[in-house]
Order: C-alpha cells, then sequence, then structure tokens
C-alpha cells in the first residue's frame, strides 16, 4: 500500500511517500510544495492543487493522510492553511484518493508512543522507521513522512472510503 | 459588467449575478449551492467547487465578489468556511475570473451607508436598489447581493485582475 502524508500549509505543503508492506516501510519521495509570498491567494491555492494533483499522478497512493487542524493560536493565518487544506481535500477526492485526519497528538503517539513528544524525536523516530540515511528536511516534509507512518500504524477506521459510503 | 457575488460557506455557499451599467443594476440570478450535513467534507467540497464552476460557465462574469473571513466566535465552524472558500477561490482562478474581497463593514457601508446596519436593512436596500419584487431568500443569496452591489460600488483598487499582475 502506498501512502501520501501532507503537511498542509499555504507557503509549504510537506509531502512524504512511503509504500507499506507489512511491517516494512520504503520511502518513495519527501519534499514540499511551495508557494512564493508574494503571489496573489487564489495562483497559491492553484499551485497548491496542482501539485498535489502531479504527486497522485505520479505515485498513485492508494490513501493519503493529512494533518487535522485546530487553531488555538494565530488565526489569521489559520483560514489561509484552511484554505489549502480545502484545496488538498478537493485534489484527493477527484482523484478518488481516500484519506485519514490526525492530530499532532495522535502522529507522536503513533510515531513516538508519546503524545508529548518534542518535534526532534518525532523526526529521529520516523529517521529510523523508513532507513533513512539522515533526517528528512525540511520539517514539513518529515511532518508529512510522520503522517504517512501514523497512517500506516493506525486502524483504518478514520479512513473514508467513497466506495463503502452512499455519497 | 456582470458581477457573481459569493457568501462562502461549507452547508450553503449563497450566489448573486448582477448585471451592471452604468448605475443600472439587473438581476440575473440568485440562490444557493448547498451540500448535505451527512456527507464527507471532501465530497461537499467538490459539490461546491462544481457548482461554482457551473455557475462561472453559465453567466460568464466579468467579476467576482466574495467575503473575506474573519473568526472571532466559531473557530470550528470557520475551519470548514475557510476550506469551503479555498476551493472558490481555486474555480475563479481555473476560470482566470478576478475577485474582489469584502468584509461584512465594507458591504453594509456600502449598500447601507451604514457599517453597523442590521442585516434587514441590508436585505431591504438590496431589494430596493435590484429592483426586485420581494426580498431575496434566503439570507446566504440576499448576501451574496450585497457582495456583488458593494463590489459594484467599490472603487477597482482590490480587484486582482491577473492580466496585470506578474504570475
Amino acid at each position: 500500500m502506498i501512502i501520501l502524508g501532507i503537511d498542509p500549509g499555504l507557503a509549504t505543503v510537506g509531502y512524504g511517500v512511503i509504500k507499506v508492506s507489512g511491517t516494512n516501510f520504503q520511502t518513495l519521495a519527501y519534499g514540499t510544495v511551495s508557494t512564493k509570498a508574494g503571489l496573489p491567494l487564489e495562483e497559491r491555492l492553484l499551485q497548491i492543487h496542482t501539485g498535489i494533483c502531479e504527486l497522485i499522478n505520479r505515485f498513485s497512493p492508494d490513501e493519503m493522510a493529512i494533518e487535522e487542524l485546530f487553531f488555538n493560536t494565530n488565526i489569521t493565518t489559520g483560514i489561509t492553511v484552511a484554505e489549502a487544506r480545502g484545496v488538498i481535500l478537493l485534489a484527493a477526492r477527484q482523484n478518488n484518493l481516500p484519506y485519514g485526519e490526525y492530530t499532532p497528538l495522535q502522529v507522536k503517539q503513533s510515531v513516538v508512543g508519546y503524545g508529548r513528544a518534542e518535534k526532534k524525536q518525532v523526526i529521529t523516530m520516523v529517521t529510523m522507521m523508513l532507513g533513512l540515511e539522515k533526517p528528512p528536511k525540511p520539517d514539513d516534509a518529515a511532518d508529512a513522512l510522520a503522517l504517512a507512518v501514523c497512517h500506516a500504524h493506525c486502524s483504518q477506521s478514520k479512513i473514508k472510503d467513497y466506495f463503502n459510503q452512499k455519497i
């Protein structure tokens, strides 16, 4: 099973693609879809939508894992992250890609075994579990890989399967 | 000039289409793109994106007016509204439709002449200005028409014209 992990954002969308065979994880790719700050919002949303569609076409993932949003701190930034997340979910739906949503706490719990783990610990564990030579950079890509690993660990209960739903 | 006004939301996106010729306003259509609460989020986003694209194809608007989001009250609802707004802005960009953003205060100021006007006053003014026989229903459609009128009134300074920008 191929999983596309996505850490949503407007300036930087982190992505990580892993192949899961039983308990074996293989990293296919990771990186970011980045948009420049000076561009109009709708242009940045288009670039994100196009970038995610390209990733889906390139790696043909079976499922996607994406971070669930909570806004406790910077609401204004949160609005644009949610707008970006909207076009990412649209890209998934347009490509019939089911997805699971996870909070940072769930990801830490799944990857490190401790919900209040530090970011550094998460990156160290992801690097080990995926057999990478060095910690994945930037952090957005590492977060996306952690989301993909979390998705592989978690039960399938949260995965939305279009084919089993009446829509 | 044909203006498409959009009041964003996840359950209900209000729309209003007006034709502006000098100081004359003509209402071409108004209504809502609605999505059912029980559907998966990504399916609702797809329906909104499809619905907005259909409106753009049907009325060939020259410009769009959409409400700017501020989250002071219900943050959780705000996230999904922003996700919906993301796919609406994507639809505009994919159809090369420039748009302006307006706060509720700007709309009230423009339509009623008073930023703290009540919703009822806005609807009454919109009904009069557009020469409608009765107040437009539901409120989301009335709000969208008010946004379109506000856009027609406002200077073009906030309109994003792709063709004049380096992107």
